[in-house]
């Protein structure tokens, strides 16, 4: 029955998704972006859909200390398209040909210039031209998403002060958090998986998830009490359990691609196996295994045509040696640490819909 | 006699610009980016030097105003490091190779990466993740810049409403005409020259220089005058007059372009017309050409192996059919409405500077 558990929480999200979404597009669309491709390209992926649980969260921290969301509806647009603009530039970066079931920006827009008769391009042309647009458009979105940081000021009447507090914190601890992230992340797919540590790895999660995560729970709370002190204990018992619930959600997604089915998960199943992707798992079974199972762990990974049987084959190595059960367990001492930090907070609806948020991402039942 | 005519002016611009580089990077050196690749990528530019004319200007234009420059030293450095940004973008999307003698950043990281014994990449994976560095590093070049901004009130106590007001006009109109021009420019140089306009190739120049000069204008007077009054008389004149000479300067190297000598310019004679460049020069002489000739131009232009000879012969018929008279004397007309506009400001040594800067700009004696 775990579709009715989370039943409250996915209306309460969707309803705050349509809101949020309606503000971004209103705000954007009086932009004068030449050429108009780079227009469409900067909103695509908003009209693409996706839950934006990013705005969801922020919104119900906002209200769980007593605060009026509609004030942080401003601060909610701007977290969801400071996400978009990593997504952009991320989907360029990891070569990705779609994203939530439709082409990605820079594949859409390499597309366009093959097919425009204004344009002579070859085929290698028509992709750098794709590329950089999509560089172009997550620029403009990294922009916007500040732009509507300020409204809460020109519309909300928040006092500056804090305004200017929420830009800086999103533009430097949780942008070089992402960033770093992102590098990393690219950096380790190409490494050989015997220069990686466990800490980089988690670094890595941490910034590619828990940054902003943290960021939507600090800024809700900090709008919901209208102050600007960062070690208020409402202020940083959130954004621990958001930081947590986060770098949980990441340790999930890394078990989900290895074990995960197909249909949740929206990839094949063993596709971060073929990519040789660099995981907890994959860590934890290097330390623990003998020579024979470490070289049978390289030779296979990373490797793009694996069949279904050696696949088999090193998901069963993988729970001989533990680091599935391992990382699980990491995930939900995450998870846990999340929900404890989270009691610091008087009890309501809203602080019951941010635990059942969290059982939801680690359970990932959408 | 043209060195001593700007003397002082580069006296001047070299203070401001050793002020305004160590003020970025004993900023930016407190940050933790993982890998420090990433760190070193998005301070690279920076330690290569440059004039840093924005700054410089923004500064006189606070002093031009009547204020105290040191107050506005962040805003000074957040328009240099934004201006830095988008060189580390643009040079991925143009695929340069160079950047003030040194290798780009997306070129850079290639090389690191090839040669990097814990990587294992092939020669395009290199490349790809060159330029997946200058992405990400760019991107921190851009919130660093914000937070610059948001320095103004953090520490030297500008109020937070005029910090917000700068913020938000740099994210959305500055921002918007920059990332605008640049798409222009890229899908310029793959468009058949018979469906451009003349009212597209100035929004591109415009978006290009104009935008970020307009800016540091409006700032520093804003600053100076310690007001939120976009429509003062002294704000508007010095961002007529900024706006004005940040196009004047793109025609004139748009000039430089064609007839221009090697040394100056840094990059070798007639490589615009090797390159195809979509100018005011080319869309006047295609304007005024006969059949025959604009045969020639389109067989030309655009052909990377042209001879000197053929180099020549080229740019003689733009002589011919006036394309470089007529976009010389836009040049001086968009000067010349500049200084007219400067001159709502008082006498001072400050406008002095400003205006000649503005004579240095359009004769690049640099």
């Amino acid at each position: 029955m775990a579709e009715s558990k989370f039943a409250v929480l996915k209306t309460e999200l969707a309803t705050r998704a349509e809101i949020v979404r309606s503000y971004i597009l209103s705000e954007t669309a009086a932009f004068d972006l030449q050429p108009p491709e780079l227009h469409h390209a900067a909103t695509d992926y908003l009209k693409y859909g996706g839950k934006m649980l990013r705005p969801g969260v922020l919104l119900f921290s906002c209200a769980a200390v007593g605060g009026d969301e509609a004030i942080a509806i401003p601060a909610a647009a701007a977290t969801e398209l400071y996400h978009t603009w990593t997504l952009v530039h991320d989907d360029i970066i990891d070569q990705d040909a779609k994203r939530r079931g439709q082409p990605t920006v820079h594949e859409k827009y390499a597309n366009w210039a093959l097919n425009n008769s204004q344009l002579e391009v070859s085929e290698p042309e028509a992709r750098h031209l794709g590329t950089a647009i999509g560089i172009l458009a997550g620029d403009v979105q990294h922009g916007w998403a500040i732009r509507l940081m300020t409204h809460l000021f020109y519309q909300k009447q928040v006092k500056p002060e804090l305004v200017l507090l929420l830009i800086r914190e999103m533009e430097t601890l949780v942008l070089n958090k992402l960033v770093s992230g992102e590098t990393l992340d690219v950096v380790f797919s190409k490494s050989k998986v015997e220069v990686l540590s466990a800490d980089q790895i988690m670094a890595m999660l941490w910034g590619k998830t828990g940054a902003l995560y943290e960021f939507a729970g600090i800024s809700g709370a900090l709008l919901g009490l209208n102050s600007v002190d960062m070690n208020h204990p409402y202020v940083t018992g959130i954004s621990t359990f958001m930081g947590r619930c986060g770098v949980a959600f990441q340790l999930q997604d890394d078990i989900l691609g290895v074990v995960g089915d197909e249909k949740k998960l929206g990839k094949p199943v063993g596709s971060d196996l073929r990519e040789g992707k660099k995981t907890i798992i994959l860590y934890h079974c290097m330390e623990k295994a003998t020579p024979t199972q470490k070289k049978l762990l390289l030779k296979t990974l990373g490797q793009p045509n694996l069949s279904t049987g050696e696949i088999e084959a090193v998901v069963e190595l993988m729970y001989e040696l533990g680091g599935i059960q391992y990382t699980r367990q990491l995930a939900n001492d995450y998870l846990d640490q999340g929900l404890t930090a989270l009691e610091v907070l008087p009890e309501s609806r809203y602080k019951k819909l941010l635990r059942n948020w969290a059982e939801f991402l680690i359970e990932r039942e959408y």
